[in-house]
């Protein structure tokens, strides 16, 4: 199948029937004009798909979303950052809900139809008079073109706003998909999360849009790692309003295209957060292949990904392959040492699990560059598994010393 | 049961009957008038036993004396830094079996009688004809206090040489067991592994040896992290050659004694090798409790002591306590957030998932420390487990960039 999409502007309020608007409520201390609070309202009835963090500490908007989205009609979204109401207990439950109240109040709906997110600092009560006034405003600040005000609002200590949209024709007629995120790792000092916020304007019912969204960030935002730490309150939350029209996208060939874009979005965004990895210089594809299961290759790709020593050599242009050796050695997979093959960008840099003929300058020459992609053949089966990351900086650890 | 023992001189050469000795022969390029090839001896017979990297990937060293070590009476270890004969193929195994077969003539002795350990870059040949000379010369330069020469000659990255000895009067006369270790961590650019090498005059039959020298990893090298890259080469031999005379060490009270007297040896030799994490500005004991199985208790202890950004925390002075709670929301063990207390040194940091009533400034009065102890209470059973850490440092980021 040829791309069936193509990608527009708009973000993620490319899709119609959807406002977005951010104002500055006073959480984030440090930069006054700086938007911390976010609304994304569709007009028209809609329906929500979402898939949540399994830290089996979760912050409690996570908890509260997860509870609300068993709702039929689903119609916004609040959003605030730096704070992410982590460990916070019953009060941090209420506060949660308090926000979806307020939204609801603020938009003419009930609390039940809107989902809440938060990010930032672990441990510390929300605001809520500041978040309650700054909810309050949002009704008036939401926009047909307000997607980059949103996906600025969302941001911590990313260093771009990042959105995309696409347009595809599907069953005749045009329908648009939208996203913004935000950064993944756990950050800044105290601070969290991956954050992605969908729109589209295609009929999609509920559970069908469970499934593909499901399936689109097990193939994308599951597949990038930045420091391996998942957060208490990584979200993704795709809005459905239909005002594209047409028949319901359930099943067959319209919904294999709808996939196709929304695979396209999402991998998008989380390429984006790779590139946007705190202090990081180099963005890497670590494809494994040939593994016995692909169970064996997601283990070897994500040990390899996460390996603090193999990313250490990445910063310093290092093409270091015996510790991806190791690494390949200590993830669990089942592998056998003679039969490792292992590629920079194609370039061969092991044999049999030993060290080509290859020159060094060869794979110096692909370490070197801003992106590359490191390929193990496990030659043992045939699956395989990537991930994206980057590479371990003195600056990223200075970034994240806090205090 | 009070300690039984104490602390002397003299390192892996303080138990009767064992010489040790070490050479320069060429393997270390850049510095050299460092010794990087050592021996140690048991003039008597003598029973080894053994521990080795669970890594896949192994190096060909750690394959040869998985093999010789079935042999009954083991004299010999020979030892080399400076390159790990590590993925290297059969010819690295004709390597390694050759330094035990040039050791075993040089003394005398089979090859089968000699075990061998390397450690250094991965996948190069090992200069094979520096070695046969520096080998040659060891039978002269080994010496009944030659422990210090050895520990030298073992070490890569460490800054300082790691021995102790103890003594213990156990079913009336005494024993002694003496020991030397380098560097945990993946260290210097493609530097690897951990070693160990024990000597006794005690009189233990091998099986029962086995027994008590894995008892004593199990609580000493194997909780200890510096980066979380398991090595291709790590290695443990305790040689025993019963020089102290009396009954076998076998069961009951003796062995009791005797396995107190190795476990402090063990102990004090990991310590060290965190003590001297490369880079590390702190010396972090986690010990998490309350777990509803031992395996859960250790999936939290490692998971905390190798999160990159909990590492990054304590290297800022930051008690930074968010952190913790996520890494053992994500490590798999069964937790319920509201149940979890955190103490930095006894001082309470989080009380059922929450931040304490505890002013922020005791909490840094803690970690700002170069020592100190995190303990997380699960309060879901009665298993518990420590791991020794260190931080994790922008000059550890800088060590390991290689090139």
């Amino acid at each position: 199948m040829t791309a069936q999409f193509e990608e527009i502007g708009g973000g993620i309020t490319a899709p119609r029937g959807f406002v977005v608007g951010a104002v500055h409520c006073g959480i984030k201390k440090s930069n006054a004009s700086k938007p911390d609070l976010a609304l994304i309202h569709s007009r028209a009835p809609a329906v929500a798909a979402a898939t949540f963090t399994t830290n089996r500490v979760k912050a409690a908007p996570v908890r509260v979303s997860q509870m609300y989205l068993k709702n039929e009609d689903i119609r916004a979204v609040i959003v605030n950052s730096g704070n992410a109401n982590a460990c916070t207990g019953v009060n941090g439950i209420a506060d949660a809900k308090r926000m979806c109240e307020a939204a609801a109040a603020a938009l003419g709906l009930e609390k039940t139809q809107v989902l809440v997110c938060s990010t930032g600092r672990i441990g510390v009560p929300l605001p809520m008079e500041k978040i309650d006034a700054g909810i309050a405003k949002l009704p008036d600040a939401v926009k047909a073109d307000g997607s980059r005000a949103a996906a600025e609002a969302i941001m911590t200590s990313d260093t771009f706003a990042k959105e995309v949209a696409v347009e595809a024709k599907i069953g005749g007629r045009k329908i648009r998909i939208g996203g913004i995120a935000k950064g993944a790792g756990m950050i800044d000092p105290n601070m969290a999360t991956m954050l992605a916020f969908l729109t589209t304007d295609a009929p999609v019912p509920k559970p069908a849009l469970q499934k593909m969204l499901a399936s689109a960030v097990e193939q994308s935002f599951n597949r990038i790692t930045v420091d391996g730490d998942m957060s208490t309150n990584d979200t993704v939350i795709l809005l459905a309003n239909g005002e594209a029209g047409g028949e319901a996208i359930e099943t067959g060939e319209t919904a294999e295209r709808f996939q196709a874009a929304l695979d396209h979005v999402t991998r998008q965004l989380s390429r984006m957060i790779v590139e946007d990895g705190e202090s990081a210089t180099k963005f890497v594809e670590v494809h494994v292949r040939g593994a016995r299961t692909c169970r064996d290759a997601r283990r070897a790709a994500e040990t390899i990904a996460n390996s603090t020593l193999v990313k250490c050599a990445w910063c310093g242009n290092d093409p270091n392959w015996g510790r991806i050796m190791d690494a390949v050695g200590y993830c669990g997979a089942r592998v056998r040492e003679e039969m490792i093959d292992i590629y920079y960008d194609g370039v061969l840099a092991v044999q049999h699990g030993m060290a080509s003929a290859t020159p060094v300058e060869k794979l110096l020459d692909v370490v070197r560059q801003r992106r590359f992609t490191v390929s193990v053949d496990l030659n043992l089966g045939s699956d395989d598994y990537s991930v994206f990351t980057t590479d371990l900086t003195p600056g990223y650890v200075k970034f994240n010393m806090g205090e």
